[in-house]
């Protein structure tokens, strides 16, 4: 279907708007009044630049406060319209969206709001325009989109229809089946916006919050199904106000933007892009660095060993169990503190994977790989960590692992040789998310990558609260927790860490203990707080306190974890799962994050 | 009356805590646990440390989800109990709040309530403990203030009284007056936090939105004043938990917290401050720059005369009708970009505005002053604009004009003559916050100059929104608008500007024009839409458009207002009040901000 934006969902001027529509690949947009008032264009300049960028001008709006009103009012607001059409022919828009009023002097009389709309109608009809009425879900006397339609069919012009915004729908509740009883040609618009839910006044809901769809709490694909199925015809528009998006770049919000309505038109069954699967598991994590020495300390200590390394680049392979870790040399000037660069997830089809990537929009990472290596497809997340598709030591695909080639091993140390505390595979990365870009995250790591989100959670830094968000695929093969720090230059608002999993952390502390790297010291406080709270057995606490190990427990199971140093931007987690516990800990992040603030600074 | 803080209201860890409150000047804290269990110091050394700065520790707080549960729970919840009391004779503190359970297996049953509280209040005695019981506005079972004390009532034990909550009675809209039914000597505590009045989740608004007394939309003086007309002898106890604060440096705020409580204890009759009164008028404005000639420049095309020197400081007055503007040069290193950097208020008593000043803790400004310089008392805004109290010519005071020396004027121009367009002095100013200071801004505006605060809008900059809110004197004489940039680092995040009145904007702006300096050029959409509004007479629109001038209305009265381009930091405005229009256009920002953004980038 046609997609189309409307000018307010980004940031900036209106020419870098249009721009930023355009290259995204949009094919209309909706052009917002006070973009063009408090701009320098004029309607004819508007019109030769979306020309220019072939874009359709799908819509104008707002035109708010007309119907229902006295006489005097009414001869006031059809003046105010006819301004507006000599606008509109100005800017070759012929459709125009009316919301519902909100004016005090307007009357609740459906068959007077019918009248008046009629005679709108009719004036811009004149003009070659024709009018979409649209109920806000805080309009004065129309505010649900049945309401809005009985109207405009009581108005009965040829030049009215109405318009439906999924935002009025789902925010009031109502239930979107009720679509299919209007005519799909008298619904001339249909806009979309999703947003979290939150238990708040609507006006302030809908002016701060609302999102791209995919990215909030509403279920738009019934409603977009719906829509399409009762005959309409138009384009699927995007109307988003949102604080962050005002701020954020405009080319990469109209990316996530267009992304978020080819997944909606996939999920709504009105398209069909290459099928994604779930990642099975971490192929790989990669850590680049200038100097690698104080990382190859502490995966020592993990019990890791330095298996091989990349035929020509200066990327070394080390292995424990089913948990690789890169550690990369070649970095470039820019980023020399040691960082979270590249994962490898396992993809039941690599090369659909990459295809399906491309469809919805993820920047494809150059392969930048000499003839004779592995082909190996990666895309760029919102953060710019890159996600490589692999297929790791299977008959049936080429396998990263051939680009490497075996190191002598050392001799294996004395505990090497002691299967107690072994880390097996990793359990989980963190990654730290720009401040603008956490709702685009989910959704690209959801939509991309085939995973799924859990609900967002606030973590208390003693500088701030970190929203955390977890994505993961259904058996939990693959999982990613999503951060985003409090202040765009708070401490720790680049922390990213890789958690490894041990069915013995006790052992696999102690390890890393006498190996001399140390563990995150936890106060004493802590484990005071964890036997009122938890009553464990004592020596077991005593273990876990002179260890530094952190407890949590849910319905289903325990959670044990602790933490190395952090080296540059990264740290590692030893984590031991027992039972079917699904979460990360979050009860500890305050007390692990003040720890980390007391320990690096 | 004695005054604490709870430790989650501040950032940072908690011994940077304990230091910010002791140095701001309370008697003493609220420790909230988990800023004791994710520190490294022992309840032992934070008693110590408390000690030493001089602290009492008030509360202990919270303990959650303890009344009303089966025999079970209710073993494992004591247990819990007495974990916490040992961590409190080990801290020194004799005051625990409980607050009312949100578990799900707590039962509907005041009687079982009661039982067990008493219950844990004789555990509780038996450690020198008392236990302030509280209802949470979300509180399962128990969430109005009235319910608790009826429950700690028919526990009727010594050593259980009830703890008071603002945020908790005011959120769901209780009467205090029912205070005054809770014998004294049972309200254990009084915690005090407002809120900006919104329609949201009283969770999340709560954890996210409180912040302190005078900075929300509660009224609070009169729950203080019953609290305290009931017998209640304890402190008056800040508790907020707040965004921002957690970011923001503690020890600003725990300044501003202080601040706050003293003029709550003022407003509720409990304490006598030097009085406020609301200045008349603005003395003068101060610019400060490297190079004063650009501002020169614009001045004259103002119509402004440099009219004196001061006799030993590189500062010029430049002066038309009562608006009086100082030119500074004598700038440190740090600030050289044109700023307006000090302000004058023509204050009643300048001797007792600064008494009062001191009193509230605004940062006092040294005076730097040469022995024969009229005495001179400024302080410190949040933003650091210095405030003078001035009392300019009149024979009961000295004047800071003493300080100055005619110099010999120039020939004037020819249109210096005319006195259409004629400035007559400063309308008000416009300074932009940090991101953090907003509601510490405008109580600071309204305590220390008895200014009167304007409610919050939100202005659309192309690259985010704007919050704005205006302070001003009761007449109009002094208003301030404190504005506050989307992000940190966003664009126009520290201009400032003086708006100039006239009679006559039209001739004013000419001249401006003709005079070569230029005004901010307006898009010609803006007068379509103008005209689309308001139906103005077309040479006047003409005339406006001609201009770059922009109008509003309210139901008072008329506004007309443009611009002049930005020096440094710092632009001036031109506007014409007719009737009595109370605002200052905040309908045309928006095309204000966009212009500025085209013309200066």
């Amino acid at each position: 279907m046609r997609k189309s934006i409307a000018t307010v969902s980004l940031s900036g001027p209106l020419s870098e708007k249009l721009t930023a529509v355009a290259t995204a690949g949009f094919d209309g947009v909706e052009i917002f009044e006070n973009d063009l008032v408090g701009g320098p264009l004029s309607p004819e300049e508007v019109r030769l630049r979306c020309a220019d960028l072939g874009l359709g001008i799908d819509l104008y709006q707002p035109f708010r406060d007309f119907e229902a009103v006295p006489a005097d009012a009414l001869a006031r607001n059809l003046r105010r319209a006819e301004r507006k059409f000599a606008v509109m022919e100005r800017l070759g828009a012929d459709l125009l969206l009316v919301c519902s009023s909100v004016a005090p002097d307007a009357v609740d009389d459906d068959a007077l709001a019918a009248e008046q709309l009629r005679l709108l109608a009719d004036r811009a009809a004149a003009h070659g325009i024709r009018i979409a009425y649209e109920a806000l879900a805080w309009g004065r006397h129309v505010s649900t989109y049945d309401h809005a339609w009985r109207i405009v069919e009581q108005a009965d012009h040829p030049a009215l229809g109405t318009c439906l915004d999924s935002f009025h729908i789902l925010s009031r509740g109502s239930d979107p089946k009720g679509i299919a009883d209007i005519p799909g040609e008298k619904i001339f618009f249909l806009q979309l916006a999703d947003a979290p839910l939150m238990a708040m006044d609507v006006l302030q809901w809908s002016r701060h919050y609302r999102c791209f769809p995919g990215q909030g709490g509403f279920d738009l694909a019934p409603l977009v199904a719906a829509t399409v199925r009762a005959g309409y015809q138009g384009p699927l528009s995007l109307e988003v106000f949102n604080d962050v998006f005002r701020q954020a770049g405009a080319a990469s919000t109209a990316v996530d933007a267009l992304r978020s309505l080819l997944l909606l038109e996939e999920s709504a069954g009105l398209s069909a892009l290459p099928a994604a699967s779930a990642p099975s598991g971490f192929a790989f994590a990669e850590l680049t660095a200038a100097d690698t020495e104080p990382l190859r300390g502490v995966l020592e200590s993990l019990g890791f060993a330095h298996t091989a390394r990349h035929t020509w680049k200066p990327v070394e392979l080390w292995e424990q169990g089913e948990a690789r870790i890169l550690l990369n040399t070649g970095v470039s000037g820019r980023r020399q503190d040691p960082a979270l660069t590249a994962v490898g997830v396992e993809t039941p089809d690599p090369d659909r994977a990459a295809r399906r990537a491309e469809a919805v929009l993820a920047p494809v990472v150059p392969r930048r790989r000499a003839p004779l290596d592995a082909p190996l497809d990666a895309v760029a997340a919102p953060d710019g960590t890159e996600f490589f598709f692999c297929r790791t030591g299977r008959p049936d695909h080429s396998s990263w692992t051939g680009d490497f080639t075996d190191v002598p091993s050392r001799a294996p140390a004395p505990e090497r040789t002691d299967p107690a505390g072994t880390v097996h595979h990793i359990d989980h990365i963190a990654l730290t998310q720009p401040w603008h870009q956490f709702d685009e995250a989910s959704l690209f790591h959801r939509g991309v990558l085939g995973l799924e989100a859990d609900g967002s959670l606030d973590l208390a830094d003693p500088y701030g609260l970190v929203r955390s968000r977890a994505v993961a695929s259904p058996d939990g093969g693959v999982r990613i927790v999503l951060n985003i720090a409090p202040a765009p230059d708070a401490d720790g608002s680049r922390l990213q860490h890789i958690a490894l999993a041990t069915d013995d952390i006790v052992a696999a502390a102690r390890r890393v203990r006498e190996r001399g790297t140390g563990l995150l010291p936890i106060p004493a406080n802590y484990y005071d707080d964890l036997d009122a709270r938890h009553e464990l057995e004592p020596q077991h606490l005593a273990t876990l306190a002179d260890l530094g190990i952190l407890y949590d427990r849910d319905e289903n199971g325990e959670f044990l974890h602790c933490y190395t140093a952090t080296v540059g931007r990264v740290f590692f987690e030893l984590v031991q799962r027992t039972g079917g516990y699904r979460g990360y800990g979050a009860q500890n992040a305050g007390v692990r994050l003040a720890a980390q603030h007391i320990h690096h600074h």
